[in-house]
């Protein structure tokens, strides 16, 4: 039996490559990202998302686990090459401060509108512009928790492919439906599918918990520095705010839009 | 007229003690703090915290909104002494990577729960032993939202004063009156005011919209890792859970407690 090969040169392309997908063009380009820790990984392969390559180092597994030649072997009879690297080629290509000794390419994916299946009553999240990373992905474990139907992400300036973003989703990437697009595409479809849109913004008179949230509903919030576009505020079905005691700026958009779902489960409930 | 001393020794022991406030020992050895920045000064000025020390960087001012001498001022006028660093001491004592050129040192405060001012129903948050200096921030903006009366730090890990809890609070830790103290004093006194504990557990039966959360109240949530002790479980009012569609930690324990809060002002509104 043949040894494996084990990169060794911080010079070796596919350490520069794997370099390079942290950063946005690249990702683009290369149509792929990262993945990274057993964790994250486990879940892509649980979702049936199979790496186009695995990345292993032995001397960084944390050996508390020791499924990591469990997860190497599935990855690989789902199609995905692997290839080990000694330390310091790992720690190079590693995102986190504290690597697992796992890292994983994906391939990134496109879905439409027209893709997402939607339930007899839809809950739809819409979000416009995020702009940071850790609120997307907060935002993407908030969708799930709440069960939504779809996440549609308008006009992001933060990617999804993201490593922060992938990070801080925790995995949910994998399991909530997204779909990436430009707000009139959305706003056009909502109609076409007699979907209620409820936007929300400080300048509402009503609250979100005076406002029916129990028919086909999608929600739509705006960017951390500029709220929600005037066309999504004048075409909305309805505006609402979030009651608000303190500073101004108290809440966040991660944290508005986690309110103003669970107010929608629980009037659906 | 003296022109002022400026700072530009990094061996400078003022230097080295703002570096030092970053950790925790030498922070509570001092009984003092870091505040950084314009917009977190202001804010604990406005609620009348005033600095011992400010530190100031004229090369380091964003340039675009030049209230840093008006702020100084006032500073100055509260009793901070005024300390000129230049660009490469500020750089090393400031904390964040784009610093705006003002940094503050604030004395320590403590609060027991006798000092909670209690409006007629009260509404109380009570978090024990919160791991992460982000959620601990996170938490102090949903009470500022949610109108709190008190936040309640049981057995803390993460102390309030690390200056990620007072980035990530921006600014809020200036108005939500906080008590850090441990947990069987908080359950002996909430008991002593007939203040009714609801504990937010994945294993609860009920879920937190079916609890009444009208009266006087304490909500309480448990740490990241281990959730609430068992002494709160047994000993609470009552449980309740969030309802989760998606995978079990898709809800941290911020996201969980802005929930669980906005329906306690939902049901009080």
């Amino acid at each position: 039996m043949m040894e494996p090969e084990i990169i060794t040169s911080l010079q070796n392309p596919r350490v520069k490559q794997l370099v390079k997908l942290r950063d946005r063009r690249p990702r683009d380009q290369a149509q792929q990202f990262l993945v990274e820790g057993y964790r994250q990984i486990r879940r892509a392969l649980d979702k049936g998302y199979a790496p186009a390559e695995l990345y292993h180092c032995p001397e960084w597994y944390p050996g508390d686990q020791g499924n990591e030649g469990a997860l190497i072997e599935e990855a690989a009879a789902a199609g995905a090459q692997i290839v080990q690297l000694n330390k310091p080629a790992f720690t190079k290509v590693a995102y986190r401060e504290r690597p697992d000794g796992l890292l994983a390419v994906l391939p990134q994916w496109r879905r439409g509108l027209d893709d997402l299946t939607l339930s007899d009553t839809p809950l739809l999240l819409v979000v416009e512009a995020i702009e940071k990373p850790g609120n997307l992905g907060t935002i993407l474990r908030s969708a799930d928790a709440a069960g939504v139907d779809g996440l549609i992400v308008c006009d992001p300036v933060t990617d999804l492919f993201n490593p922060n973003v992938v990070r801080a989703s925790t995995g949910v990437l994998f399991s909530v439906p997204v779909v990436i697009t430009e707000s009139g595409a959305v706003r056009d479809w909502l109609k076409q599918w007699k979907i209620r849109s409820v936007a929300t913004t400080p300048a509402a008179e009503g609250l979100h918990t005076a406002a029916d949230l129990t028919g086909p509903l999608a929600i739509v919030m705006g960017s951390e520095q500029y709220g929600l576009s005037d066309d999504w505020l004048a075409q909305a079905d309805e505006t609402v705010r979030i009651p608000m005691a303190g500073q101004a700026d108290s809440l966040n958009v991660a944290m508005a839009t986690i309110i103003t779902l669970f107010e929608a489960v629980r009037q659906r409930g």
